[in-house]
């Protein structure tokens, strides 16, 4: 492994500067086809047209039936001795909602300034059509791919993913591979690109407190009759005190510290904190002060209260005792923490303080992690630089969650991320957009990482293997 | 003083008996009149209306303006060497949302099973009418009254008296008095009729937190920006602890011990606190455990919190990190704590815990409690007795807010509550009802209370007041 360009890599980008036009039409035509998981809206079509792409490329191609929407899973066999890629998205969309908002209307793409305006340009049509595109373009012109190549594009990924960790645990073997890659989100707030190797895990729970069957008067029944607000107050009081720390009984016992390669990562990751806090109106970071900004993301679990409902909440005052209440809170995991674990302490630490309030589970997902010096970091940072000219950062661990952990842990890969899109590409949000030059971009980082993964030694995988039609 | 009936009071009751049809239905062309102060409907109107009845009767009466709606006052100049009593009431009405769940229409009275429904029959028309038809029957049948008498009945008790204050203040000499009565509420639980002695006071807070300047995803900011719902958790629980004990600095210090009498009437006072938490579906009372239930209303300052809102609270969950988040409180304050000191308390308090916790106040009053053994609780004792029949119960404290210290502080004196509804009047609700009885009843009470002080010793009172027309 060197930094020189892989033989053949520039003819390569040269094909595509010469078809950007083409394959932007395609993307083009690609966004105009709404796929909104949350309504049902499309998914189906889009799940056999993408697929129909994907076998005009020369993959073979399933759309594997699940309960809920289709798997499109493409494979493409180069030779035995090749790694074998994984490479994940998802060819579902957010609803567009407020349509109000949009200059140009969501699934009529239009281009302004350097960038193409449509719901789903980057999440996550542009980013894995680019993916596509550049096995397109590697077999256009070379007859073959470096590496072997399993494609899976999930249909449920906006509505939380709720079919992929069974889908993924019944076709272990169809999937197994060498890593994944993920290229979703955005790259880094200051423009570079970035390879992460983590993401936190969630829980999300609702705690929900009784008072009286009904609500009262606090004048006449105050100092009697316990107040649910006070019980949900005193419990959460008891899972987080004013330091930052979780208090929840044996909550930090799975921790796992970071690694020293970890550490080093984060110091480099570039942030005007003093900046973050104008823009968002700030005093202070939270609690607690001495930890630094991107380790509080990747090294550190997180307790939020998203929402506490309960009792009077219009203008002026109310003397209510209120009968109910309901906090609604989401816990952030690290690594080796997981959600059924979790969710049992929370259980357990609630029966101890506050037996009376129930605990509801909306579900969870592990966190991920792969090692900063696995072998795929070194030609995955190689083909970033040869394809966009300049160095990555290393991102240990995201704070946000993904289901990385289904090829983390399910299937015991390596997880890559490498996102194409602009930081400011309005994912979920109204005039959703990705730089045109960053799709380009993204179709030559991807030809760059298959052919700099298909340099390295052989990895004895690449056995053919088949998805059953029935999904089973 | 002694416990036969005061000469002529058989006389006076079977002239109330006579007349008793007529009484009714004057009782019902009044509450004909809407008079609800939260819109302002008809309270104009029905201030003149009642001015002209009590005119009739013989009192003077002048309508005197304040910044809201006008206070009736009539006055009635026994003798010099009589007591003066001051009857108050209010002849504003709660709005009768919802119309739909009313029997019959709110202002179109109607009498079922022995009850008269109406929009304010117990709270509060019913109740001054009957101190109203006393005076015109002690009028009739000695063609004088025992006491000076003096009335004021107010139009904005509903929407919280907020110019009472002002007006008791700036008319302190024309409205002194001996003692006020006070016949408003419901009797005691089980029926018994009550005297009770003081009210708490309350104190209306909001406190209001923010984290960024929007909702951010939680998990691409959890860990760094600070959630309001823990600042707003943090802060309330220094403020009370799970034993119940507030912990404001200095909340306490203020706060006056029961009397070894007003211990006595607690003890005294019939409760079923079994079938209190049956009703109410409750597992337990509010800590603190050892507190004797009417000790929990009448001894002890509450801090209820009336309201907590902020971020999601719709089903399932949302992994938002709220920008804001809304506490509303009330303090109710047992004598001698005042509201003005309590929330310079509780500013402190903010201030030290959490600055950035921004305080509201949305007002209060202060508590009231005349002592038992005042030397007008024997009369009124004896005249509920000859009235009634039956003991009256006497209640230290009630737990609910009254404005009663503009009486006992301001002016002064001390003040009873002689209330005559019954306990399921349904105030502030649909089918507001008075027991037809109980109406008849209160007229023989108030007879029964002014013969009773009437034959107290000289006080010195009674000198011809005026108050002013323009309300200065």
């Amino acid at each position: 492994m060197n930094s020189q360009l892989t033989p053949g890599l520039n003819d390569i980008f040269a094909y595509i500067d010469e078809h950007a036009e083409m394959f932007l039409q395609r993307l083009i035509e690609y966004l105009r086809r709404p796929s909104i998981s949350a309504y049902g809206e499309g998914i189906g079509e889009v799940a056999d047209y993408i697929a129909g792409v994907m076998r005009q490329m020369g993959l073979a191609v399933r759309v594997v039936p699940t309960d809920g929407w289709p798997m499109v899973f493409g494979e493409y066999h180069a030779r035995p001795a090749a790694p074998t890629v994984l490479l994940y998205g998802h060819y579902d969309v957010q609803p567009p909602d407020p349509l109000e908002e949009w200059v140009s209307p969501p699934f009529e793409p239009a281009i302004r300034d350097g960038r193409l305006y449509a719901r789903g340009v980057g999440d996550n049509k542009g980013q894995h059509f680019a993916q596509l595109l550049a096995l397109e373009s590697l077999l256009a012109c070379g007859g073959t791919l470096p590496c072997n190549v399993k494609v899976l594009l999930e249909g449920e990924e906006e509505v939380g993913s709720p079919h992929m960790p069974a889908f993924i645990g019944a076709h272990r073997d169809e999937l197994q591979s060498d890593l994944v890659i993920v290229s979703d989100g955005p790259v880094h707030e200051n423009g570079q690109s970035t390879i992460s190797f983590g993401v936190r895990g969630v829980l999300n729970i609702e705690l929900r407190a009784w008072g009286a069957n009904r609500d009262l008067h606090s004048g006449h029944w105050g100092g009697i009759v316990p107040d649910p607000l006070w019980t949900l107050v005193h419990l959460l009081a008891t899972m987080k005190n004013e330091r930052g720390e979780i208090t929840i009984d044996g909550f930090y016992e799975n921790v796992e510290p970071l690694s020293e390669l970890e550490r080093q990562a984060l110091a480099r990751l570039p942030i005007d904190v003093d900046e973050v806090k104008r823009s968002l109106g700030l005093r202070r970071l939270d609690e607690p002060k001495e930890r630094g900004y991107f380790e509080r993301l990747a090294a550190w679990p997180t307790l939020t209260i998203n929402g506490i409902h309960g009792g009077y909440g219009g203008p002026g005052s109310k003397t209510v005792l209120p009968h109910e209440a309901v906090a609604k809170c989401d816990i952030r995991l690290v690594e080796a923490q997981t959600a059924e674990e979790i969710l049992a302490k929370v259980i357990a630490h609630v029966q101890r303080h506050a037996p009376e309030v129930s605990v509801i589970s909306y579900g969870g997902m592990d966190p991920s992690k792969t090692p900063l010096d696995s072998p795929f970091t070194e030609p995955l940072r190689q083909a970033i630089i040869a394809a966009q000219g300049a160095e990555p950062l290393l991102v240990p661990a995201k704070g946000a969650s993904l289901p990385n952990y289904v090829f983390t842990k399910t299937l015991g890969i390596p997880a890559f991320g490498v996102p194409y899109a602009n930081a400011d590409e309005s994912n979920h949000a109204p005039n959703e957009n990705m730089e045109v030059a960053r799709f380009f971009m993204g179709i030559k980082t991807g030809v760059a990482m298959l052919s700099y993964l298909g340099a390295l030694p052989n990895t004895g995988m690449g056995e053919e293997q088949k998805v059953s039609e029935d999904g089973k």
